[in-house]
This record gives structure tokens, sequence and C-alpha cells, in this order.
């Protein structure tokens, strides 16, 4: 990752947001389960479809970017507006072309973090989104985390530096002031491209010493880091995914209110951000 | 995948031909297995640095493009020239900027596949690289596949819709004359991240119905679709994936002779492909 204080010494003028998926640990396919994940991904393509209820978009009076820049066809969302001195975008995935549902994982996000660099040239990447929590590393649900670092569970390739490259280990851009001014917890961010967690990747989540578990930041870190911009990743706990399992009703309540604390944790990093270089933050 | 009539009607002018890398299973880290693969890797780094054993580089007299025609400080490669009609591109990868290995992967590849085709607009798009072959279909080392369909086997996403969402089923462009022609062999291709195979990839790929394994073919699928560009996906067998494995020397035998038969296939490919309009092929 460039370091925060590479890319300018000036005031950062441009952020682009990359809006995660949720992540959550599904260790069986239990009808129990299996019916709280369907209320849950209902709830967000609802929330998708409906801008009224982004909280960012509101609070920031953003508009929809209808002359995207983005190649055509693709389903990927724009939303921008200036608060402050700040040009701030927020990047959308979209939905699945033919399957309807929202581009999740990694190899979306490398596309959308990508396309977006190249169209924005930012000077900040915010990767937000919510995340499974560890309880032994001492996460709880609604806790916000800003990633130290961020690193692959599911990519093995057990072969000298090769296995390195697997993992992908990249630091985020360093931010001690933020991180005390904000009371944001800090924690490593683990990624991979499934829902449960088998044994294998549970090996790899603990080598990565890792806090939060999502399906998206070790992507963006890896493309922030080969176009040279520096990037945060605030994760916001839905679940913990090493502990007893709430019921369908908790997890819904939990959900919300977890939504609306990445909401307001992200306004607040907005907020600190302006008028500041990277060397203040 | 757009269907390979829809993009145009007139003969093909130009197409990318995207490197893929080694794939190969991996059942235990045992050092007699450890052993082969860093002798592989060793190969393969040096055949990539090696510009003149790159036989397809030689047969059409590619030149590398000096002016790439990506963002500044990524690591991919243009060659390119032209061959009768046809305007060929071959884009490697490159090796990882820090650790000095090669770009493996769907990440990777689905960048620079996204990449490529902004810039090159091509016509076709063909993903070239090795395999891990089943025997259990029919697969042996030395094979050549033109594989009909590709799909992830690990990206387990086990939600209504999501499921399919992440094994991400793409048909290759259809082909029947060109598979007749050649006499190639064609079969289902499956893709993960990983070298070696868990229980649940293992389920996964059975599942695909896959007779070969990659590391990045549904990726390059993904992007190729996602841009409405046809593809096609040549896959050379290296190694038996459920099978005994070769003593390192036959492996490194094997391996030499079926990397010239990958790019024996693709010149034929070429060959096939110039002065004809999709719907010949």
């Amino acid at each position: 990752m460039a370091p925060c204080g590479e890319k300018s010494e000036g005031a950062i003028s441009s952020i682009v947001i990359i809006i995660g998926s949720v992540s959550i640990s599904l260790c069986s396919t239990s009808l129990y389960i299996y019916n709280y994940l369907m209320r849950l991904f209902i709830y967000f393509n609802f929330e998708a479809m409906q801008t009224e209820a982004m909280p960012l978009v509101n609070k920031f009076e953003l508009k929809e970017d209808l002359e995207s820049p983005f190649p055509k066809g693709v389903p990927w969302v724009r939303y921008y507006g200036t608060y402050k001195d700040l040009l701030i975008n927020i990047i959308w995935p979209g939905k699945d072309l033919a399957l309807g549902v929202d581009n999740v994982g990694t190899v979306s996000s490398s596309l959308v973090t990508y396309a977006a660099i190249q169209a924005l040239k930012p000077d900040l990447i915010i990767n937000a989104g919510t995340a499974g929590g560890l309880k032994a590393k001492g996460a709880s649900v609604g806790d916000v985390y800003l990633a130290s670092e961020v690193a692959f569970h599911d990519r093995r390739i057990p072969i000298p530096v090769f296995d390195l490259y697997g993992v992908g280990l990249r630091q985020a851009c360093s931010t001690p002031n933020l991180l005390k001014e904000l009371n944001l917890k800090t924690g490593k961010l683990s990624t991979g491209d499934s829902l449960d967690m088998t044994p294998q990747d549970e090996s790899s989540i603990i080598a990565n010493d890792a806090t939060v578990k999502d399906m998206e930041g070790a992507a963006v870190a890896y493309v922030a880091d080969l176009l040279k911009v520096p990037a945060i990743f605030v994760k916001a706990v839905t679940d913990i995914i090493d502990g007893d399992k709430p019921t369908s009703e908790e997890f819904m309540q939990n959900l919300i209110a977890v939504t609306n604390a990445l909401g307001e944790a992200v306004t607040r990093i907005i907020d600190f951000i302006c008028e500041k270089c990277h060397s203040e933050l």
C-alpha cells in the first residue's frame, strides 16, 4: 500500500468509498441459518435498491452519476457530491446482470476498485462494509474496526514465496490520529470468497491473526497497492463467527443497528479527513 | 459470454491471448511434491523471463510493447504483431512487484483481462495455460482441452441464487468447426485460487462436472462476459489430480512436452481463426 504521506502533501481532495457486502460464517446449512441468511440478503437487496435508505448518500446529499464513468453495460453505480472541499464518490458494485443478486467477492471488488481508481484518480480509498468478527480476538457485534492490515485466507499456494503471494498481506494506510480521535477499534482483516469457513480457512484466518473476516478487503488492498493509492478498511461486525449464533430476530435487529453504526463511523471518518493531508490522518 | 456470432459478422481482426499459469494438485506437502513444484516454478519463471523460449512470440514474430497500454507501474506485459490480417496480442500478467513471483489466480487474471479488453478492444479472448486433469473424466497428461464451460470451485455461498453467483458458470464461445478441424478434446473447466484441493474443493469440482482445473479460467470468463467479448479456453494437462503422482523427472519431461503441445495448439487455433468470422468458428 502507498504510505499515506506518499501520494501528496496537499489536503485530500477526492475519495472513493467502495461498498463491501456482508460476510458471515455459515457453520451448517441448517434450515435455521438458511432462513436468517435469506432474510439478511432480502434486507440488503432491499436496502441497496432504496437509495433513500443509504445513510451516506443521504447525509452528504450525493447524486447518482447517470453518465457513468465505467464501461457501457457494467452494473457498477457511482454516487458523488462535494462536502466542504472534498469530492466524495461512493461506488456500489451493483447486481449480477444475469442472476440479479448483489455482486460480492474478490473478483468483482478488484475490478470495481481498478475501474474507480482509473476513472476518478482518488487520493484515498475507503472500503466500507460489514464483517464477521472473532470473539476470541475481542470482537463483539456492533464494533466498528479500522483494519491495520489485510490478507487472504483462501489462496493456498504452499510453495516458498508463492505462499506469501497467496496470503497477499498488505498494510492499511496508517491513520493514528483518526483512530485515536474517533475511538475506533483496530484489528486485522481476513478475506475470502466463501460465506462458510472450512477447517483450512479457519487455520488461515488464525494464521492471519484476524479479528474480522470479509469477502472483499484484501482484493481492494491488492488493487490499491498496485495503483499506489492509500486505502483504509472500515468493517462493522454483524455476527460472531466463533461463537453462538443469535436467533434470526436478534440477527436482524443487530444488522440494522450495525449498518447504522457503519454509516455513522464512515460519516465521522469523512468529517475527520476533510481539509487534512495524508500525514495528518 | 457473448455468443460468437453477436460481436460482429466481419472477419475477426484482433485477438487477445491471456496467458494463464500452471495449476496442479497438491495432495500433501511432502518433501517429494514440494521438490517437484519448486522445480516446476523455477522452470516457469525461467521461461517467462526468456522471451526466446516463448513459442508463440517466436512463431508469430511478436514484439514487446514498450509503450504499454496499461497504467504506469503495473507489471502486465503485452506482446503484439500482425499475422495475415489478424492483430495478435499476448498479455502476460508479469511478476508480483514486491515478491518477484508470477502473478497467478483470479484477482490478477480478472484485472488483466479487464484492462486488455478496455485498451485493445479485441474480437476474441483466448485464455491459454496449463491445468490439472481428472483421470476419472478421461484426461491424460499432454491432452489439450478446449473448455466447453467454466466455473469456480472455491466460492461457496450456500444461499439460493447467491450459490449460482459463486459457482459463476459460463459457457465458452461455441466453436464446433474449430473443435472438429483441430481434433481437440473438450470438457468442463473448474477454477480456484489454491494449488491444493480440499474436500470441499473436490466436491465442487465434481459438482462442476470438470475435466480440467486451473487458477484463472472462470475469472477471465466473468470479465469477458461482463464486457461482452467472446472467449475460449485452451488448457493443456500437465498432471493428473486424481491419480498417482509422477516422479519429479517424469513431471519435468511432461511439462516441457505439454508446454510445447499448448503452444502448438494455440498456433493452430490462430491459423484457423485467421480470415474467419465468429459464426465460422
